[in-house]
């Protein structure tokens, strides 16, 4: 239904957020689309975005059998295809993506149906990845070369579904970004609303209307609601309630995600790494390695990472409403 | 125990060879180093050679995750170790492989403790991927470019842990190799004979030998057996009887492997790929899409695959005493 939204289903290192007629994922693990097979509420052909955090292999290595199913060309190898000028995958990522599966695609010479992009968040130093006729694969448009902002922040990198999407720098061992999903304001159309609707006389409806109901279109669009004149010169106006739009961010790997307070605030779902965690004495497996929670923290630091802490505080800075810890280091 | 030789664990388009003292893998992918923890007879670290049939994702693409794996730095990143200059992982493919891997490593930054070497397995014409110092990665030593020779075949590529192993091109969509594992010869101890070391008199051993079974590493050397004279001028010679060499042939994906057929007689385990199988209607869900058996072959042929028939006639035509069937299609 309208109001269900985006919901979050965990995987290693990706997670798929659920839209009216998509999904996207952000990250894409070795083994993502061995989830997505498990996964009831998604399917990889339904997919149409990927954003990726970072390029540690635990993050992005699933992209490419991830393309061969969601892509797959088996049906109908080497025929003509409606799909074949489609692009039915867009990704985007730090510097390196690109090349990344472009060179693979190549090496692996993986056959797909239809056409992806690969857009880049740049830096202000960093050199763009060719997008040059001659370079491109072969089910490959040119993605976009996005430069980060004067204030350090990538703005409105993308909009559609009812999101626009920002992106900031967090701090890792490599280049690691967070994602800020606005979801835009939505109608919500109550019960009193729909009697008003069905109550009107169906003769005065706009010629062409046969269903009050069909006026919402018109009324409720997201975008540019309308007043509507009927034949007899009244005028139905928009419903009078928005529901504020939801604001999601996730973050990659970081010991320091601080540059993503100004596009975080009041975040009604925060998804914070937890790599390392202290564990009481009494629940240790191993006592010989027993440390602190300082210095459980300093390790979490000096690796890039984070402890449920540090999440924790940084979801009290933005006021985030909820908070989901994933990454969970294996030891 | 010495006869134990190597045993097979079957993955998703990764095979384990268990050597004695090490694993060798053959085709690695994505997943494999999930499967490698499910597995109780091989674990990551203790695998030192990695055999690619071919860059196809679903063969390949699990090779990096794996050597994050098996060649962690994690428990002492940063650290000087005495694994630095250690080769631990070699592998062998067609050409790509080694650009594949090293262009991935660069972009993935992965942090790895030790040396790998990519070896290619090239044809007359193909082109080699540099080995320059300038262009290795920080982990790599350079690999060997194995030509093929003059009878379409590339003839002991490696001589190891008492293996030889040969390859040969074989038919698919893309470069595709088989390889043939060849054991040598190995000594079988008998009872008779260890009970005749046993009642030596301990006196006339030579000198620095306390026991007598201390000497068949002399006398049954796999390489080089030596007979052994004691104190009293008498000689013990190697043991009598040898045990032929096993020789596994296994093959990447193809519809055609009779190149292989000088280097694969008389093999003791074939496994071959069993992509397409007739399914009699009786037994099929979708009656809509039943296909006579020749048609499931020329469906095979036409993407490079092969039926479980055609692989018991390449097994018949090298007399092979066993056949595996692997890379079941998922239709």
């Amino acid at each position: 239904s309208a109001g269900s939204g985006p919901t979050l289903g965990r995987n290693c290192s990706s997670l798929s957020l659920n839209l009216h007629s998509t999904s996207w994922l952000v990250d894409c693990a070795e083994g993502t689309q061995i989830q997505l097979q498990r996964a009831s509420n998604v399917t990889p052909g339904r997919i149409s975005k990927v954003f990726i955090t970072h390029l540690h292999v635990d993050h992005c290595f699933g992209i490419l059998p991830f393309m061969n199913t969601a892509m797959s060309s088996a049906s109908n190898p080497g025929k003509p295809s409606r799909l074949d000028n489609v692009v039915r995958l867009e990704f985007y990522g730090p510097s390196g993506l690109r090349q990344m599966i472009r060179t693979n695609l190549k090496l692996t010479q993986m056959s797909l149906l239809g056409k992806y992009a690969a857009h880049e968040l740049l830096f202000d130093n960093e050199p763009t990845f060719t997008n040059e006729e001659t370079e491109l694969h072969s089910n490959e448009v040119p993605g976009q070369d996005i430069r980060i902002g004067p204030d350090g922040l990538w703005h409105n990198i993308e909009d559609s579904e009812g999101f626009t999407i920002d992106a900031g720098p967090i701090v890792h061992r490599v280049t690691s970004l967070g994602y800020v999903f606005n979801e835009k304001p939505t109608f919500h159309i109550g019960l009193a609303y729909l009697r008003m609707l069905d109550d009107l006389n169906p003769l005065i409806l706009p010629r062409g209307v046969s269903r009050a109901r069909a006026l919402l279109s018109t009324l409720a669009d997201n975008e540019n609601p309308q007043p509507v004149t009927l034949q007899d010169g009244s005028i139905i106006y928009p419903p009078p309630r928005e529901l504020a739009g939801r604001k999601l961010v996730i973050l990659g790997d970081t010991s320091d995600p601080s540059a993503m307070i100004p596009i975080s605030q009041d975040a009604d779902v925060l998804v914070h790494e937890s790599t390392n965690a202290w564990i009481p004495a009494s629940l240790s497996k191993n006592q010989s390695t027993l440390m602190t929670p300082e210095e459980v923290q300093a390790k979490a630091i000096s690796r890039g990472h984070a402890t449920p802490g540090m999440a924790g505080q940084f979801a009290a800075t933005i006021r985030a409403k909820a908070l989901y810890l994933n990454h969970f280091g294996v030891k």
